[in-house]
């Protein structure tokens, strides 16, 4: 696990997206985002306390995390200065950038003279066991997608935040490196050995509280052909005991495959219900979450009434209306 | 690619089934297949000429495959002295085993300083891209299976000898250690990282003419929670334009997973052919390929006979009979 509370490194953002990253953890662990470093030129704001590394640590932040991507893949002089600094001034550092810190001789110098460790959460921390399908208690909840990217890390930080709310016995399992950063510790399944996929799982969610609920943040899609065997990987190495469907509706394409269109939500459903019953044949597919954010309120709603009625699951946008319903939907399970 | 023809490496092997690599070899690639080299004690036998390092390297010999599964997963001194001695006889050397040729300093040393390669097929040899999915020209064939191990190398590998022998033109693309030890060359999917799976599958089954058949090695199965995710990347990258589905019907449960039972022919046909959609629509089941060395040869063309009458696609044992019929099968694909 990554130290916490975390100040938040903004870098030279050229707008606020690309500091996707810091906005995920000011969202998802605002306790976690202690204040935000920002270098000139900056146009992403978390509205939390700009701090120098000094003032940070003495508020009792742990680690710096690299809350925003950088250009071209390669960490510049100026965030160079910044990190070694970081990392004197009593800092363990944390990124997900495709260039690893581990790579940067500067920054292992830094770490090695200061005793101070670099978490690269691209790459797999550990090595994993291969899956033995064994039953474990606790109970485990999946978001599986029509394609990749269309909500379904949002869709379990948002159903783990309504538990936790209802003081129920949640907690996000996160399975890609924004996830892991903004809670601290996951799986970056895209990076694990073909062999080890499901194993890896396995160990991510393991033997808990009979009424524990683990909200497995899903990845690709059973019908995107770039990323289905990790998607299967999850489905089977995860175990779910209930699967929620994610939907973005006015795509039109699958993300990156220009020749391949979308699955309906129902083959979604057949498709991922068959093959989690494997694993676990009392699973269930309790509802759908849905993305309207190209649409206007009104679409929205009319779509996601429709929805309901055809498919008769709950159907709800959890950014515009919150995941209540989808937890709801967990009961009795 | 692995230089051959080879010399086969038996070592001191404890039985002949520990020799399964250099008698997969010796079954199907003959011409590759110039000798045996012994060391006492070996109780495996190819019947083909014993040699010395000098006597086939004379005769032509480019590479000393490791034929044999070693002990306790380390490199015995006496097998040591033999490779160090074939490298400077001027062989090549190639293996798949979990020990690595080049985690062997003396190995690393004379191949270094003999100018030989060391290939260690258990893992793979370039980096691979993420699968774009793009339709290619020529036509594929995979082999899926209810269960890992239940027969899809022979039967991919005897599709391709009776290809041959109708002088069609056919590929056996392998995608474990042996099949690549067997043809020199493949992809070890178990070994690629997660994001490329389907990506090096891609590069493995590349555009080729229209009448050319890729014979793709299966592995896992879609229905083996471990290893799941592997086979399919295999059906999404690989995609086929027809699936042999391959089964062993004495198996009590899953192998290493004695919690599950194997599916159905049925549900296999249907699970797969589903996915295999995904990527090519035009993709059909054409037969069934079984392991009946478990069952008496009576016992073994009754089910045959059940299996093919109840689902309507030839059902053959490729050992016992050959693959002709699932060639014929192909027919108009």
């Amino acid at each position: 696990m990554i130290p916490h509370p975390y100040l938040l490194f903004l870098g030279d953002a050229p707008d606020p997206l690309a500091a996707k990253v810091a906005q995920g953890i000011r969202d998802w662990r605002p306790d976690f985002a202690l204040g935000q470093l920002r270098l000139p030129g900056c146009k992403a704001d978390m509205r939390i306390p700009d701090m120098t590394l000094a003032e940070a640590h003495a508020a009792g932040a742990r680690t710096l995390v690299i809350g925003v991507a950088n250009r071209g893949g390669v960490i510049s002089e100026s965030w160079m200065s910044v990190l070694v600094e970081a990392l004197e001034t009593g800092f363990d550092i944390a990124s997900g950038l495709h260039t690893l810190l581990r790579d940067q001789p500067a920054l292992v110098e830094a770490a090695a003279r200061t005793g101070r460790s670099l978490f690269d959460v691209r790459l797999p921390d550990r090595p994993y066991p291969i899956a033995n399908g064994e039953k474990r208690s606790g109970k485990r909840c999946l978001a599986v997608g029509t394609d990749c990217s269309v909500g379904k890390m949002y869709t379990a930080l948002a159903m783990e935040k309504e538990m936790a709310a209802r003081g129920m016995k949640a907690s996000f399992r996160a399975t890609g490196q924004t996830g892991i950063l903004i809670t601290g510790g996951g799986v970056p399944l895209d990076a694990v050995v073909a062999d080890f996929m499901a194993g890896s799982i396995e160990a991510l969610t393991p033997d808990n509280d009979a009424d524990h609920w683990d909200l497995i943040e899903g990845q690709g899609s059973l019908f995107h052909v770039s990323y289905s065997g990790v998607t299967l990987a999850l489905v089977h190495g995860g175990q779910p005991d209930a699967l929620v469907l994610c939907h973005e509706p006015t795509r039109a394409h699958m993300r990156g495959l220009p020749g391949y269109q979308l699955p309906s939500l129902e083959a979604l459903r057949d498709t991922a219900l068959q093959l989690a019953q494997v694993a676990n044949p009392a699973c269930k597919v309790v509802g759908i979450s849905v993305n309207t954010s190209g649409m206007t309120a009104e679409e929205g709603d009319a779509y996601l009434a429709e929805l309901e009625a055809r498919m008769g699951l709950p159907a709800v946008d959890p950014f515009r209306q919150g995941a209540a319903r989808l937890v709801d939907a967990l009961d009795g399970i």
